[in-house]
């Protein structure tokens, strides 16, 4: 501990390690000691990532690193190509998603500290599985937050929701970027991390001449060159601002990546019928396929849920410089009861689901459990140490459902909240988990076997028949969503490059219960429900 | 008024006439009824500006768009091509700089009202004279600001050192930035004005994809375009940030030009070796060098000042779009006695002050009364109508100015402060008062026979000598600046263009005393002392 010049015993703002929790010593720890076995480990390209987003502790019962390698074969089995773990810096208790976060650099105690994590990064690398870390630098968390001690950290001049604001421009500022900078380029060096996912950077207030996340991509980038290594900086975004993915020439700050929550509420609106928040500002086929072509749906126009215009164009971007969902761990989890989308659709909404973000041009990203179909929830779950934060929170998740009508809100201080909110495994084994797990494996061959990530298909939309067309030229594929109650009956495939259909939603075999519909349907007549999909493929040998 | 739910009655927030001030009546006036006879102005391309600042209520003893009118001939004799008129804006009492505008529709009651700014503008166009106007939209006043009872007009995600921040990206703010947006229309439509300068833009708090600024500057394109007139977006900017000038390809706003402090502070240090604040950030004639060559210093590197690395690279900017200056209304107000630098340097300093900004390539601004040596200061004066307001005034003055040592600050609510503030016009017709107003004269004579606005000059500088010299190679025109204590005698001129000596800033011809020095120093042998400049053609010819 740094002893204050008011006599108190503070820890270390850098610490790499805190065996006893927020409020205790650090331990010094050289996390460049580490013997690494994955010399041979080459990375993925941001085209060919497949994400599958996990939080350590709710990912197996015991909650650990350790515990987690031995479900890596199963995503590996699954055609995951990059794991995304929820932030891993020091937080108070042993039970949170990651977000209160106050020791940057320090690797959770409860989760098996650093040590674990480079054994759990190597393990994944030994499968050919890329690590994503979710870092936080919009804020600190509200316990064990020692750093006003220490330096200059805040400002006063921006306000965010979850605390203070982080100090990128304002006087002293260039020691604070220094300190999260070098936080990014320690994961990707001493853990050999593969990317980096910018948790929410709408929160990251710099008015400065260089903003931080250019002067963070260009430290990435120089990593990246002097090693040799493929790295991503991937951001949580609210802006739908090109910009963020723009290189700096054209006033970017040129990050790889960031993500598309107009693809999820878009898809989610479709699915459910939701129209409460945010859902509002989606509804039609015409919203998605708008989404399918360029990325995000608000680029410019009004928002009724922000109430002002909203985005700029995305126009021209690569396409694998979006990261679609279905799910995450912000979706579902922020929700009153953390319910998945498996609590909220059946199961052909649920292949739909998969099948639209699977089958994208962008970059798909899972939330762990919703491939099988995870019927536990996710939900929001807090181990503070101070009584009034406890209060405060329990308060503050109330009132923020409460104008949902929604009252029995789960007590985010609770063990029970936490334990209730883990996979359960047994289940992956049951009859339509099952059928469901087989179908993303499916989906997750044919994107990679057409190489349909970072593509860029024709998109056409149906509003009458409630259809989405995605056409894949180049690839010789062709995927036909339809999202109608009325069924309809395709007579001949849609499209140019239409020709042989080797996959449909709807076939028995994606069922949990016995075929109902005719087996062996022709090309020629092919009769869609709701929430059913078809690909068809141009040529005869393209079967999978 | 507007009769309020609560039984108040209000003034328009959009109002454009307050004959009796902020608290009272808003009066209709069709602003678009004003028989102009300006058909035949064109206005002036950025490169041709020489603007004049000029705060309307002290410019004459009247203070009235009336009484100014009856000094343009003079500014038209001296060679100005623009006058830029300090914030105009309805605001507290009839003594303000203008910062503490609260109707941004309104013109000034006690200068005259909206009729009277449009017969100013008039009879400027009349004189060939474009009109400058400088809105204020960062924040609004303290007194008389009745926004919040109208709509969402401020945010509290921003803190500005003026006021509560307006609203420009927050919920509502479509509506906040079509005020803002349809203000800068309504003067350069309206009014005629051909250009505005936006103060103080690093307090426009703008996260959104589409900033604030880059969608006036296109409504401001749209509207020139669709009149074939010349207008000016130009930006008072304390971040040094090239973007504010960068088209929107390149991620800018695509503003015409931006104020650079960084031009005034070198060169004030150079000539008052004044070290305090900001000054502490510059020193050398190489940092003005420097700044002849780009534009701004900071480009990056640490800010002592500031605490801080500061700006980004203005190289590749086009010189016409900085705006230069050695006084301004902030420069020399915000100095604790409002000390002009003719009350800081000598009669050599004051032209060499001018030699420096008159013959850059950038934009030049001279500040009302430099151009004679105006001795009386430009003090900092208000009148407002609340106690509490007046005190805190008093006392944060006081305040700002006590840890520099100073005590003696004048009383900005007091009437004397404001008088004493006035141009002295008989000053102008002593004699070193007039020997600097024809050595101004004859700057902006030169500049505009050599088209020196807008070009490229080559910058060298000798730390040693303390001399920088400007090549105008096309041009044919090389100046010579010297800054050092010791005289140093040219025995050659120096630069590939240099040849005919056409102007010696310390011939007997531009001084006050009786010549010191030979007459007639040839082009072979010339001794420059302490802040002195000469001015050499590479041909015969070009004799003034």
């Amino acid at each position: 501990m740094f002893r204050m010049p008011d006599g108190r015993n503070l820890p270390d703002p850098a610490s790499r390690f805190q065996p006893e929790g927020v409020h205790h010593p650090s331990a010094v720890v050289d996390t460049r000691q580490f013997r690494w076995t994955d010399g041979e480990f080459q990375g993925h390209s941001l085209r060919d990532l497949i994400i599958y987003e996990l939080h350590i502790g709710t990912f197996t019962l015991e909650g650990t690193f350790a515990a987690a390698i031995a479900r890596l074969d199963d995503l590996v089995e699954l055609g995951i190509t990059a794991v995304e773990i929820m932030p891993v810096a020091q937080y108070p208790g042993s039970r949170n998603w990651g977000y209160d976060g106050v020791f940057p650099y320090a690797v959770q105690n409860s989760y098996g500290g650093p040590k674990a994590l480079q054994g759990f990064i190597d393990a994944a690398h030994a499968r050919g599985l890329s690590v994503i870390l979710d870092v936080v630098y919009n804020h600190l968390g509200p316990e064990g937050n020692y750093f006003s001690n220490f330096g200059p950290f805040f400002t006063k001049k921006y306000s965010t929701p979850w605390g203070e604001a982080i100090n990128y421009d304002d006087a002293e500022s260039d020691t604070v970027r220094a300190f999260f900078l070098q936080n990014a380029l320690y994961w990707l060096r001493d853990f050999h991390i593969d990317g980096l996912r910018l948790d929410a950077i709408h929160g990251i207030f710099d008015f400065s001449a260089h903003h931080f996340l250019a002067e963070l991509k260009e430290a990435v980038v120089g990593l990246a060159d002097r090693t040799s290594r493929t790295l991503h900086v991937i951001a949580e975004s609210d802006l739908n601002d090109a910009r963020v993915v723009y290189d700096a020439r054209h006033g970017g700050y040129a990050l790889d990546a960031q993500w598309s929550d107009d693809f999820h509420h878009a898809l989610h609106v479709l699915l459910t019928g939701e129209k409460s928040g945010y859902y509002a500002d989606f509804g039609s086929v015409e919203d998605l396929a708008t989404i399918l072509r360029d990325g995000w749906l608000y680029a410019g126009q009004f928002s009724r849920f922000r109430k002002r215009r909203h985005g700029n164009s995305p126009k021209g971007v690569r396409t694998d410089r979006f990261v679609v969902f279905s799910q995450n761990h912000d979706q579902v989890g922020n929700r009153a009861g953390g319910e998945r989308l498996a609590d909220l659709v059946d199961l052909e909404g649920l292949k739909m689901a998969a099948g639209v973000a699977l089958l994208s041009p962008f970059v798909p990203l899972l939330f762990m459990g919703e491939e099988y179909g995870e019927k536990r929830p996710f939900q929001y779950f807090t181990s503070h140490g101070d009584k009034g934060l406890i209060e405060a929170v329990r308060k503050g998740r109330r009132e923020e459902f409460a104008s949902f009508g929604w009252s029995d809100i789960p007590d985010p201080q609770s063990e029970a909240t936490f334990e209730r909110s883990k996979l359960d495994y047994r289940a992956k084994d049951d009859g339509s988990h099952q059928v469901l797990r087989e179908f993303y494996r499916e989906l997750i061959k044919l994107r990679k076997k057409f190489r349909l990530g970072g593509s860029k298909p024709e998109v056409e939309w149906n509003q009458k028949q409630q259809t989405i067309l995605l056409e894949y030229r180049e690839q010789g594929i062709t995927v036909m969503y339809h999202f109608g109650n009325a069924e309809i009956a395709l007579s001949t495939p849609h499209g140019a490059t239409a020709g042989f259909m080797i996959l449909n939603s709807n076939d028995s075999r994606w069922r949990d219960l016995p075929a109902t519909s005719p087996a062996g349907q022709s090309a020629e007549r092919i009769v869609l429900g709701r929430n059913s999909f078809v690909v068809f493929a141009s040529t005869a040998g393209a079967e999978l």
